[in-house]
């Protein structure tokens, strides 16, 4: 075994070493079939295994109940932005966001393709470096969309918005799903791309409540309804079936930790051990405001860019990899997924900290 | 190393042995990198590097000009289906459809919502055990779509349609890309889900001229334009990168057999050992016409269901795996992929002889 170092990338990002291992003893040869997981028919007796098995273990793990769905679909969050209003909004007709970030922004234009969109709150005055506590709400929207974790710019929302009566709450929980518990009765809709916490980048996960299913429209194409993937159990068309069964190898990885709960103390551990470091330093600080940190993805700059690129080139070289931050925030960004070790945040608190002293 | 059966599935389907190997060793550590390859931010080095030989490898395999496009998109042959005419079809125009096959059709269906889909061809008459010679084309078609071939029904083209000058030819190529050489200066674009020949589901190859690149609509959604994956390099949001990985190592594996006019001769070999033995069996016979047969997909039948259905049994217990064929022709399919071993197609002959010499 070669040695693996700390991998603080954004995404596609850090997974479980024993869900690697995994997966590699399945790729010749899945439980003794003697076809590889990869090469096994969608609609054969194994692969359904595993399509079964990995939906049911994502109910019992955030206690979905039956009125909701669990879909796989492609494209990405990035498809989602432009399906959902296909679906639930047209002409004439207004959708609220709740603008925190890049990735709401890129929501938000999608949706004016289809109808209004009203930015019912934003915190782009100081560049997304905090959660706004209230917002205004249009007279009737047809969903309120939010990004639950911002991943460029350090920021998570720490309890679900307050919505209008009636308006189903849609939610992009790419960067922050199954980081801890959900209450998903609260929610319309909730998808996140796997490739942060949940597995390969190409496969999505819904979790869609009834109403909305039946509610998207029916004179679209049948591979942007949500009702094909629900009525066909995912597989209308061939789904991404590795990334279905990794996702699946990570839903037992986190039961294995305990559940929801108990990861949910790991995250709070894991980047309070960063973010006190943070607080205490003469050198680095966070930039996101302290009510409105994520759990996943740390902000952090020195406030000279010539030092950042210093500390970021020297970590690099000790095997902390992909600490660069994103151009729109500057500095470094260490995300701290479910499958980063709690050992690799302290030994990147014990380099800051040599850092430090050599270059206050 | 466990036993690895003969698998005839139409896809999903059997990978290179050597291909799995790598993908196995790169799952934890990717090429020395301390980060396995679904863990690299498809922003970082040695994901670029990747995708940029990837790229690469697929122009030299095929010899694709320069003014022509590699691109990697997600959602499967049938999100193409829409997205094709979403892209070039407007109300009033129209698009000529081959129709040969249950594929064909769900691609004339998605036509219908955006134009005109004329039907220029069609074997529906014998339940598509033929590819049409001629085609009656409309005046002036946007483009010709035709489906190379037949997965459920064993049939290939053996030669590109002649089109009315001035339509882009467009192909669904999933179930036998880089079976043989191909000339792509012929087409205005060919794709691929990868499941067949190329690597796991969840990535689709579009290889696509520039001129229809830049013909495609400006007021879809950006995920849905081709010009967004051009102009990206595939990245635009997050590819599926280890379907990408995947790929590449697919494309090698092929240039290593001796490149496309190696493989031809091996599919045509290997297709030749069981198309000789239906010609000759009392028992069996294969449902395609001669001149239409596909390299790809062998389909046969008894006829007699109680027959077929007790071959399919025993030679499922004799680790011949995926041969029933698909509801709509009944009986068997043998899907013989570009990996699918030259040694399994003989010991599958092997078999049938022997089942026809005890139920004759």
């Amino acid at each position: 075994m070669s040695q693996r170092i700390n991998n603080f990338s954004a995404g596609p990002a850090v997974l479980p070493v024993e869900v690697l291992e995994e997966a590699q003893n399945s790729l010749l040869d899945f439980n003794g079939t003697g076809i590889g997981i990869m090469e096994h028919s969608h609609r054969g007796a194994a692969f359904s295994g595993v399509l079964a098995q990995t939906i049911a273990d994502c109910r019992k793990l955030a206690e979905i109940p039956d009125d909701y769905q669990v879909l796989f679909v492609q494209g990405g969050a990035s498809s989602q932005f432009f399906t959902l209003p296909m679906n639930f909004l047209s002409e004439g007709e207004t959708a609220d966001y709740l603008v925190t970030g890049a990735w709401s922004k890129k929501a938000v234009a999608q949706a004016k393709r289809f109808g209004t969109a009203h930015v019912a709150s934003t915190s782009e005055d100081r560049n997304f470096c905090y959660i706004p506590e209230t917002a205004e709400y249009s007279a009737n929207p047809k969903y309120v969309h939010f990004t639950s974790n911002n991943t460029i710019f350090g920021t998570q929302f720490h309890k679900e918005p307050e919505t209008p009566d009636g308006a189903p709450l849609i939610c992009d929980a790419s960067s922050d799903i199954f980081c801890r518990p959900l209450d998903i009765k609260k929610y319309g809709m909730i998808y996140a791309g796997a490739q942060k916490n949940l597995g390969p980048s190409g496969v999505t996960l819904v979790v869609v409540h009834d109403d909305l299913v039946k509610a998207g429209k029916l004179d679209i194409p049948e591979m942007l309804q949500y009702r094909t993937f629900a009525e066909n159990d995912s597989c209308y068309n061939t789904p991404p079936t590795f990334g279905i069964y990794f996702m699946g190898l990570v839903f037992k990885w986190i039961m294995k930790q305990g559940g929801l709960k108990e990861i949910e103390i790991r995250n709070q551990q894991k980047s309070e051990v960063l973010y006190s470091y943070l607080d205490n330093s003469n050198l680095f600080r966070a930039t996101a405001d302290r009510g409105s940190r994520s759990l996943m993805n740390v902000t952090f700059v020195t406030g000279d860019e010539t030092i950042d690129k210093r500390f970021i080139e020297q970590a690099t070289a000790a095997g902390f990899d992909g600490l660069k931050g994103h151009r729109s925030v500057g500095g470094m960004r260490a995300s701290l997924y479910n499958a980063f070790p709690p050992a690799g945040v302290k030994e990147l608190v014990d380099f800051m900290t040599d850092f430090e002293a050599k270059n206050s």
